[in-house]
């Protein structure tokens, strides 16, 4: 059985037609299909309107025990909710989870070693059961970028991390599709030129482009998880813009073994 | 099958170590369970924090647009995220809903007669399907007080009602029992005084306590919740402490037809 796992993130997130647009076009996807979603400005929004300040380091967030709240609020409260409601305005029968939901993703908190994270998490373990229920009742998974210890503690964990590992967790019962959705037409040699893109990477391209030091910083970790996920299972990655899910015409990035 | 459906509200919410300890007695009840918890205090904090002030008529909360966002956050986020989180820490396999999860709780904006609710939610139809999946696989839901009309929009929702609209929803599969836990052991004849406890209710002594007017008035809309239940096909509601979950020596009030 297929499932397409799709992961949007805070381009669609942040633009109200955007995401509307977007949740209409997943609801028309036929077939198993997953949603995880990012968090958006709003946490950040959310953080300076109670007069803190949002603290990153590398890009991405320290997460202190009232930025944890604040996170939790709107990632799993907010948005989630949302984007569960409007999907059901689509007939499409979704329900909004975090990993602390059925159990679904365990993870610890991040070890510090240079830099002290706070309550981010990083996943141990995806438990595809309760999944595989929903999905095979018609049911379908929002995921929001919280996950939980099992020791009763909430953690904020990165949305691409959740859905790689969501896409590698329920490969042993399905053939698995990743999606990956953000504001580029997929891996370009020239970050700044959408004529640039890459429309195939395999391992042998992967290593070229690597050491010609064509793949940009930031694409590089996202690359290097969608390769670990191929690795563990999953049959197809693809990168690209939000439109790829229901335009036949847009072209993206393929990540192939 | 039974099927215990337990309300707490802000008494327990609000107590981080009541809460702690009622969700540990929650997780060893054996069987087919399900929670609904109210609000408590946080959303108002939370609306005051952000420079705001909370609106409520007759005891009930005026929900525009931003204390909407606030709800949501606050009940199906923060509150819901940590309560199911602590509940699979003490092995209890729960899953966090709102009634727009799984299309589980239906509702409509209230019609606006004399005063203007905004946002909150009547309940129009519970959907058994998926909260029954859930429960037959061992999952217990945990349900907040948010639900949708199923056209896009989320609506804040009385938590009694909430688990009264289930309980009745859940009877045609189940034998359901409904226990309201709140600050008071059950039905007080002197509202002042816990001795008064009026440990059994039915429908003649209802009438009677009412023509006597020795219902206090916030409990009357309560029981008449409750007693709608037992005429929809609900088989048993206790009303008393959130101890009487666990301790076999508490007193309640037990309502039959």
């Amino acid at each position: 059985m297929k499932l397409k796992i799709i992961k949007i993130g805070g381009n669609v997130i942040n633009n109200k037609e955007a995401l509307s647009s977007f949740l209409s076009d997943f609801s028309k996807i036929k077939g198993h299909k997953i949603l995880v979603h990012g968090g958006g400005k709003r946490a950040s929004e959310m953080i300076r309107d109670l007069g803190m300040k949002p603290k990153m380091i590398n890009g991405r967030r320290v997460t202190d025990e009232a930025t944890l709240e604040i996170v939790t609020m709107v990632y799993a409260g907010l948005l989630n909710k949302n984007i569960t409601a409007e999907l059901q305005k689509n007939n499409c029968n979704a329900i909004g989870l975090s990993g602390a939901d059925a159990n679904t993703i365990l993870a610890h908190k991040r070890i510090v070693k240079d830099i002290d994270y706070g309550f981010a998490g990083d996943v141990d373990q995806v438990n595809p059961e309760a999944i595989k229920i929903l999905i095979e009742n018609g049911i379908t998974p929002v995921f929001c970028a919280i996950t939980h210890d099992k020791k009763g503690q909430l953690l904020n964990t990165n949305a691409d991390t959740i859905a790689a590992e969501l896409a590698k967790g329920m490969s042993a019962d399905f053939d698995v599709e990743m999606i990956y959705c953000f504001e580029k037409p997929g891996v370009l040699a020239d970050v700044d030129d959408d004529a640039t893109l890459i429309e195939n990477i395999d391992f042998v391209m992967l290593s070229f482009l690597k050491k010609e030091n064509i793949i940009s910083e930031g694409m590089l970790p996202k690359i290097d998880n969608c390769f670990n996920a191929l690795q563990h299972g999953v049959k197809k990655v693809i990168i690209g813009k939000p439109e790829l899910i229901s335009d036949k015409n847009i072209k993206y990035t393929t990540l192939i073994l």
